[in-house]
């Protein structure tokens, strides 16, 4: 029987009870639901009303490669919309072989309350004092309880960011080798769950059984298919597990469209010292590992563990988003500091990409100079002690820029824009105004046909076809965060005539039904309508579906685009 | 010929133009329409496409008493919608004198550009350095100025909270002794004024007419009528001559409406330490001014000075919202700390009441303590000097919250609301939640029938006639900010019959006109719709007419009253 297992932070209390309807979805679906049905839209998001949804998809737990994926929901402190947000790690698997369909915290303690801790068994949850863990980094908390739990359990868990309820702030996740390299990073769901006094949940599968399936032989079938498919594609069987998502930096420069000090241009004088070629040489000279999954079953291995000068581990899970982001958006071209701000915002526990906003607002206010990397690894360092700086840096670069009186500040519903400026990349920039989620490559990556002409090739420089590419890429997306895949496998799937059929074989085979294509389409249709219906009631319109301004006032060298579309133009992009 | 005064901060030209159809507004009338035609809603409030428009109102520079208030007008940093904010002082019956119906800054100058000041004459503009005065609070700002220009010109100034383009920052006026007591305080005017680096406008109407009176003999014998009802009304006659605006601290708290503890209830145990009787005892004993005007011509004279224990200047202006946010807010009873905080806000040039609402949330937060007149003082001291946590109290109580994670904060559309708990003065609560403005007393000042039994009887407690009572106030307060009137002259209008008429029959001898009392009623439902319009425009919803839901939750002793409209009760409070 599929379990909701709810909990009552306030009164220490929980209830496992029948997912009812609710079984049909997983992942960012049900999140999305649960928060559309259960969280008034206009409540605050650190108040008791908000709820943190954490959810595996339809496919996690079982042996189907890259399903791994964990959905985290909750009404975002940082955009005042709805708000999922997923990653690897380790907690997806493990709650779906327990048949916990999700997992809601509930209601809050007071405002200085101690936190607790909690630990999820089959049949029982513990709370927990987390007095030992409070203040401590995310590395710090993962391996206290890794010694305590032993390395088979599940961490995820929130730093001193989270605590402090800042609007950056992440959800950590342990990856394998139990580094907090990844993260839930957007959306400042960690100050949702910090709102609730929670420092940090262990996920003990320990008498669980396996996933039950329906049709084992039919599922063996599908996902080796899966499988091959995954390999046999370049982006997901060579570039991807060779270089990185960094493998991008080069790419994305060379489109014109990496976004250089705070965009105002597209391509980065130093770009090849940032590049993915580069940080792999640097990992094979210090001994790191140049390819890894971010959870068991991943077979595109993206993931990396990057040392430091002297051989000692430094990151992980060091993404081109953040490569970029304290890269070329700061004018940084050392790679060493651009990972120690990668490490400092995974254990501290905010998300990169926030980080690079506020990190370029506070440059643009004069607060740091342009290309000063140490500065900028300084201002990341004073969040965790609670600093009022480290405030400011840690809620944003909305937030930022209003502390500085800065009007040159790159989000869309007050979250930061990621590594592709839109000028030069209309379909993510469709993407970017017009998802629920606020500004987020994820939800709809156009950069696929744009850029690396993966299913399909629409020019990125000019409006033609790019509203309806970001519109089926945000529908088929928010379907493959709903089964808990890894966003990556839409490469090969977009490339393929069978990659969609054969998720919808695995999903039946899982299930015991009867899909198909047509009904995941829907699926992820039904997603976006209930996140746009749940903004809608939190008093979200189509003014709030827009870039900034300067994007339309300022060209982006080398192309010299400026972004283009109207309002109502954008509004076609999305499932209403 | 009545003109616009335009001048462009970045290219430091200015040009006289014909007013044209303008010329027939004054004050917030002229301010709205012209932000709702020339400003795009959505723009950043501290970009380029930002104005700010500085009005005297329709009686402005004629003898019509208390007709000396001056409108100033912009997209709001703090709210994000529109915002008209008036104050007292010298510069509107200069400018009027001139027959400039509206200065207007347009674009910016760089962002780390000096700042400028203005020299506005009859017939020219002088932009200067403002080097001795940038940096300088705007008590010194004004005395410099003053020496060198004499003390005939009037001074309206921003101090280091404007030059920070902080978004609680006012734009303070010097008074007729020169004292930096007068604001417009709301909305963040004093960021605007900031972004476009004017520090400081001198006006010198030295070589100007008097204003031309077209029925000399008519607006003499209304405006003595007018001074008759103005004397002989007991609010505007007695009570705030008296004891100024501090007389309602024993008023409201009697009625249990006395926010105290950051709204958590309506009675202070210590109201009478800080109650206008007190204020008046203390300046009596110390040598201060218990009465006096804001602008020449006021004869309710409400303002004062108020010296410290030894006898010296410590601050004027020093009203009831003052002594509420920084006394019962934060359960603060020494008058002494009181009026530092009143003078620290004056001189760096902050929201009082937007810094009770920052205080009072950082005193939820645990940041100080509550009760402590001394950290709060502290706090406040910090905005000067650009200190993290000056610019984040100095960005206001909505800021603060985010910075410190607390979801108990007291604003409508992000702005504070003031000293009226809206659970116990209904009609004020309509207005803070419907007003366009964001929550603001001055917008529709229930308190007249709720509390004072001026102008009707309306129980303060129930939601019956309350809708009603505000948005009649709503429009009936916009024509008399567009008339340049003092709001409270309102006391006294609201009990007689010809009220309205004495205003009436003022504009139209000043202009030669026939208007009729339907035509006042009329300008101010046409001022609302225009607010209401723009801040649609920007995307605001009924959504964004809410109060926090705290109000909603919490009972408030000691009525034990709740907050109970529903979104479409507050709809029809609305002139859309």
């Amino acid at each position: 029987m599929s379990k909701l297992l709810r909990i009552n932070t306030k009164e220490k209390t929980y209830t496992f009870e029948e997912a009812g309807e609710l079984a049909a979805l997983g992942g960012r679906a049900l999140t999305s639901k649960m928060i559309l049905d259960e969280v008034p839209a206009t409540c605050h998001p650190l108040s008791k009303s908000n709820k943190l949804v954490i959810a595996p998809g339809l496919l996690g737990g079982t042996p189907a490669f890259n399903s791994g994926r964990l959905s985290v929901g909750a009404k975002s402190p940082l955009t005042g919309g709805i708000k999922e947000s997923n990653a690897g790690g380790l907690v997806a698997q493990k709650l779906a072989k327990m048949d916990i369909k999700a997992v809601v915290l509930e209601d809050k303690p007071e405002i200085d309350d101690a936190f607790s801790m909690l630990v999820i068994k089959k049949d029982s949850v513990e709370f927990l004092p987390a007095d030992e863990y409070a203040g401590q980094g995310t590395n710090a908390t993962i391996n206290g309880l890794w010694d305590k739990y032993g390395k088979r359990t599940a961490v995820m868990c929130i730093g001193q960011a989270g605590e402090q309820r800042l609007t950056g702030a992440s959800i950590q996740l342990a990856d394998p080798k139990g580094h907090a390299g990844r993260a839930c990073g957007r959306g400042g769901l960690g100050a949702v769950m910090g709102s609730k006094k929670i420092k940090a949940i262990v996920v003990d599968d320990t008498s669980a059984d396996k996933v039950p399936v329906a049709d084992p032989e039919a599922f063996k079938e599908a996902n080796k298919k899966w499988g091959r498919l995954l390999k046999d594609h370049p982006v997901t069987g060579q570039g991807l597990p060779s270089f990185g998502t960094a493998i991008l930096v080069n790419i994305v420069n060379e489109a014109g469209a990496l976004p250089t000090k705070n965009f105002r241009e597209g391509r980065f004088e130093f770009a090849q010292d940032i590049s993915g070629e580069r940080m792999v040489e640097l990992i094979n000279e210090r001994g790191g590992v140049p390819t890894e999954g971010c959870h068991p079953g991943c077979v595109i291995r993206c993931s990396q563990v990057y040392h430091d000068k002297n051989g000692k581990y430094l990151t992980s899970g060091f993404e081109y988003e953040t490569i970029w982001g304290f890269g070329s958006n700061l004018l940084v071209k050392d790679y060493d500091e651009i990972a120690m701000m990668d490490a400092i915002c995974d254990d501290v526990g905010v998300d990169t990409i926030e980080m690079a906003g506020s990190l370029g607002v506070a440059m643009e206010g004069g607060l740091i100079q342009w290309g000063d990397g140490q500065a900028a690894i300084d201002l990341l360092n004073k969040i965790k002690t609670g600093d009022p700086l480290g405030k400011i840096i840690g809620n944003g670069a909305a937030f930022t820029g209003k502390a500085l009186g800065v009007d040159r500040v790159p989000v869309v519903k007050n979250q930061t824009i990621p590594a592709y400026d839109p000028r030069a990349v209309k379909g993510v920039g469709v993407t970017y105004a017009t998802s629920p989620m606020g500004a987020d490559h994820t939800a709809g990556y156009s950069v696929t046909a744009n850029i690396l002409k993966v299913g399909g090739d629409v020019n990125p420089l000019k409006k033609e076809n790019n509203i309806e590419l970001s519109k089926n890429l945000q529908i088929a997306t928010a379907a493959i965060d709903a089964a808990g895949l890894c966003l990556f496998v839409a490469f090969a799937v977009l490339d393929s005539d069978n990659g969609i059929q054969l998720i919808v074989d695995m999903i039946n085979a899982r299930y015991g039904l009867s899909l198909t294509p047509d009904d995941v389409i829907a699926l992820g249709k039904s997603i976006l309508e209930n996140e746009n219906e749940f903004n809608r009631r939190a008093g979200f319109t189509k003014k709030d579906d827009q870039l900034p301004s300067f994007f339309k006032d300022e060209r982006l060298p080398p192309h010299n685009t400026t972004w283009d579309f109207t309002e109502e133009e954008l509004q076609t992009a999305k499932v209403s």
